[in-house]
């Protein structure tokens, strides 16, 4: 993208049309300003890619221009993939206390840490770059110290809200500032970049101190060891479990590393306050009697290597879940994890435990960090923006969210509902979607970023629904002929000992397939593979219904 | 199992701790009667699988005593495995007149329709199989012409309800037949099998009749096309949308092959009444202005190679969705398709056109075909069993469901929480879970039954996470050593130019390897193949984080 001049350009490279990856970028003339660098977990169809982050080549191409990664709050989706950002560019990091401790767990994690830049800021913060300056609001979200932000360009003010709700009794200190969301309203918006994870969802998000209610109860009705899972992430639900355990004389055992990572994080920050000597190692909750134990513990989502889920299949090495146990799932499953969750509760009361669990906010151990519509639709009110981008949601709560900022008074037409890579530009008041920059998937897979493709994809699709089979031809260089019967080997197919007779007929029909093959096309190894290929597959296909991948390898000798 | 004598034995084949694949038996003696005969759609893990049915080893270990196959009502999960089961035994199958229609379908593509012995049954029949009496009462379930049974044992009598709701406005005259249901209370029930799919539900089931309004709302707003998409079986929803296409002087077009099938099977069996002239082929819906065309559709579920989904991706021949078009889901996503719907309502959202859909009752246009808690209790409640096994269901409904038959005076410990194989035997009034008989899952794969094991899929899935490394030696016979340099070959694993100069290391090492296995092991290819395989998984592992398979295979010349 050359210069832009007098143009301020907004983009995305993650987070419109999924939910996920979040990485928004303000560009005006040559100064780029990055907002967020998350990932994103794939779902079944990307077979054995462990992570998705934003395709950053825009940002690589232009390197010298990037002048900042301010970051809004640390879930995986906002701060998932700086690793590797950092790896290829080298800019400062702006985020808060809380943040950046989580970030720099990632950084150490990824062995980068000491040459990163780090730069912690508060809501009170200002940033120049160029001729942009930013400052800062606070949001209330399901994880301290979260921001929103004020571009103040020489084209007016750009807000972006970060993920947010609006809770007027949160758990913690967490208020959203919503005198300074009204001034800046008041100032005027030219653009509001808003998130639109629940604008299906019609009324107001329900308030934390409802969970801390319920949190509450259990403890205290429960008879044994009570276990609660949640996000480590959500300090103020982790905070509502520890005044609870307190009130019922409990210890807390924290099971999963990112509990027990993330819990120093906020202890160390002071983020949480836990009373002195309460936290107990895992080796100590056998030593107590069930009814002073509480575990706190990772695997809400049902990830099945998480303590929750280990525990539910009693493979969590020294912690055990007893009959009469009371668990809580007080997490809302994401999208997609709803069968790995339900199957833990099945479990869990197959042992006996007492499950407290619950889609959505039916059992009172959850609320969603996300705004509802009328969450929304009064950040849309205090705005009042000119434009509207709707971000961080699929197609369709973009276009929910459309339908609320019109009916809070946005005009039809200036909601840009746009993708990853389109580029709104501003000049002279005028808000234009014309072209589009380079963004996309990259694929983590192992220590490989970026070098799993379609193509390896389309392979381990087609071997994990069908299998393989390999056919070994030893061929003579000098006659053009077999010179042993072919072999065959197969995985994923079918059970070779139930499948002999078939694979007996496959090797006949090899042969023949090769001898027929005509004599002027047998110099050409390539010609005698396709011909195997075509006739083995039909015939597998006829006999099996399955299109296992045929692999002919010919061994000149 | 050998013979018991005076004793009932009750026992599933399928549908406990899980949804899919019912079928219950009842045993007296040496008579069995076999419920339903259902199939199961595989999730995720099981790649490439496409259809799972019972295990049904016990009953052809014990062929000469079943005497029959009653099925409930013609959904895929009690008629889906009807044609393994006919393969097997040859028993008579009765079934209503709208079930028995499906049945036909299902035989009819199995080629095995001719040979089967169906027989037709209303809930007036009475059947006799030795010492046991079955007769029948209607339920209102999401298909015509639904039945629960009656089983009259020498040791009292067995309830069986199918799956049921109460709806006292239901679309069509599918009402239960709750005066039949009283008596049968009054007269005493030993042990009740009542449904558990919506056990975790509060409240009752709303009526279908709200629907019927909500879908002639849709038809009446909408400008141009409308497009409803639920499921073929559920008849009285499909007379509505008939009804509102009627009333808005509509044609309507039939998309999807199940959709044909169902509705010409309905038609000609009287449960669907269609005006004269109203069903257009595919080819004319573009003769039509939009306003005087609906259609109806498969594919609510999400299904890739479905009408809808394709419809919505513009992979319809012939058939468009256009901007301001009206597209109905009326169904409710099965738990583990909601992904799929939502990418589907993403993508019409994309296209312009007004989507109208929600998850559960959220829109109007659906309601669930299984009772909520209310009622499972007046089920409970009109039944007053003795005896209580919770069916149909996974183990938290089970659960939720031995709750409520405890709430309405089900004494503790007279309920069964018993898995697929487990048998409770009933003598002498007294009912004990005391063994068990063969149950499992039959896999389908392509045109093979129960040839995939976990054997195959276990490759299938290491193959679909980090594919494959084909290694190809070509050894001396006499010398004992590589003849040529190795040759590798790799699939699903990672992108060969880009990963030249790692696959050029690896064969460096494999040659190594090779040569370093001691001379007095050299004789046994299969130590050859075993430090092969090690050393170079212990490389690429350490190198790239994956864990391919690896495959060396032995050229001997």
């Amino acid at each position: 993208m050359s210069k832009q001049e007098n143009t301020l350009s907004i983009f995305a490279l993650g987070g419109l049309n999924e939910i996920g990856k979040n990485m928004y970028a303000i560009q005006y003339e040559d100064d780029i300003i990055i907002i967020d660098c998350g990932n994103k977990f794939p779902d079944e169809s990307l077979l054995g890619i462990d992570l998705i982050i934003p395709d950053m080549s825009y940002l690589q191409e232009n390197k010298e221009k990037v002048r900042a990664l301010i970051v809004t709050h640390g879930h995986e989706d906002h701060i998932g993939g700086i690793p590797f950002f950092l790896k290829k560019l080298n800019v400062p990091v702006f985020a808060t206390r809380f943040t950046l401790g989580l970030i720099e767990l990632k950084l150490r994690e990824h062995k980068i840490l000491r040459e990163s830049e780090l730069k912690e800021i508060t809501s009170a913060s200002e940033l120049t770059f160029g001729k942009v300056s930013v400052d800062f609001f606070k949001v209330t979200h399901s994880i301290p110290d979260c921001l929103g932000m004020v571009f103040r360009t020489p084209e007016g003010n750009v807000v972006h809200t970060g993920d947010f709700k609006f809770d007027y009794t949160p758990a913690k200190n967490e208020h959203a500032d919503i005198h300074k969301l009204a001034e800046i309203g008041k100032e005027g918006v030219l653009l509001l970049l808003s998130e639109s994870t629940n604008a299906e969802r019609p009324g107001a998000t329900p308030s934390e101190q409802m969970v801390g209610e319920h949190v509450d109860e259990a403890f205290m009705k429960a008879q044994q060891k009570v276990i609660l899972s949640t996000f480590a992430s959500n300090v103020s639900r982790v905070q509502q479990v520890v005044d609870a355990a307190r009130k019922t004389n409990r210890k807390l055992a924290l099971l999963g590393r990112s509990m027990v990572n993330v819990v120093e994080v906020a202890m160390e920050r002071g983020y949480l306050q836990v009373p002195e000597g309460m936290i107990i190692d895992q080796n100590q909750i056998n030593d107590l009697p069930p009814e002073r134990v509480a575990i706190l513990c990772t695997g809400s989502q049902g990830e099945p290597m998480a303590a929750l889920s280990r525990l539910s299949t009693g493979n969590f090495r020294g912690v055990e879940v007893l009959p009469g146990d009371t668990v809580i799932l007080a997490a809302g499953p994401i999208p997609g994890n709803e069968r790995n969750v339900t199957r833990i509760v099945d479990n869990l009361f197959t042992i006996g435990a007492n499950v407290i669990y619950g889609s959505g906010s039916s059992s009172g151990m959850h609320v969603s960090g996300h705004g509802y519509q009328e969450d929304l639709k009064l950040m849309l009110t205090l705005m009042k923006p000119k434009y509207f981008i709707p971000i961080h949601g699929e197609m369709r709560m973009l276009q929910k969210h459309r339908l609320l900022a019109e009916s809070i008074g946005v005009e039809e037409g200036n909601t840009f509902i746009i993708n990853n890579g389109d580029v709104v530009d501003i000049k002279s008041g005028i808000a234009r979607h014309t072209r589009k920059v380079t963004a996309g998937n990259t694929y983590v897979d192992g220590v490989g970023v970026g070098d799993v493709g379609d193509i390896v994809l389309r392979d381990r699709k087609q071997l994990s629904e069908d299998g393989m089979l390999i056919v070994v031809l030893t061929m003579s260089k000098s006659e053009k002929k077999l010179v042993t019967s072919p072999d065959t080997i197969s995985r994923g197919f079918v059970y070779m000992r139930e499948s002999e007779e078939l694979l007996k007929d496959v090797n006949k029909l090899i042969e023949k397939t090769v001898n027929e093959v005509p004599e002027s096309n047998k110099n050409e190894w390539g010609v005698i593979k396709q011909h195997v290929k075509k006739s083995i597959g039909q015939y597998l296909f006829s006999h099996t219904r399955k299109k296992p991948m045929i692999l002919p390898i010919i061994i000149e000798i």
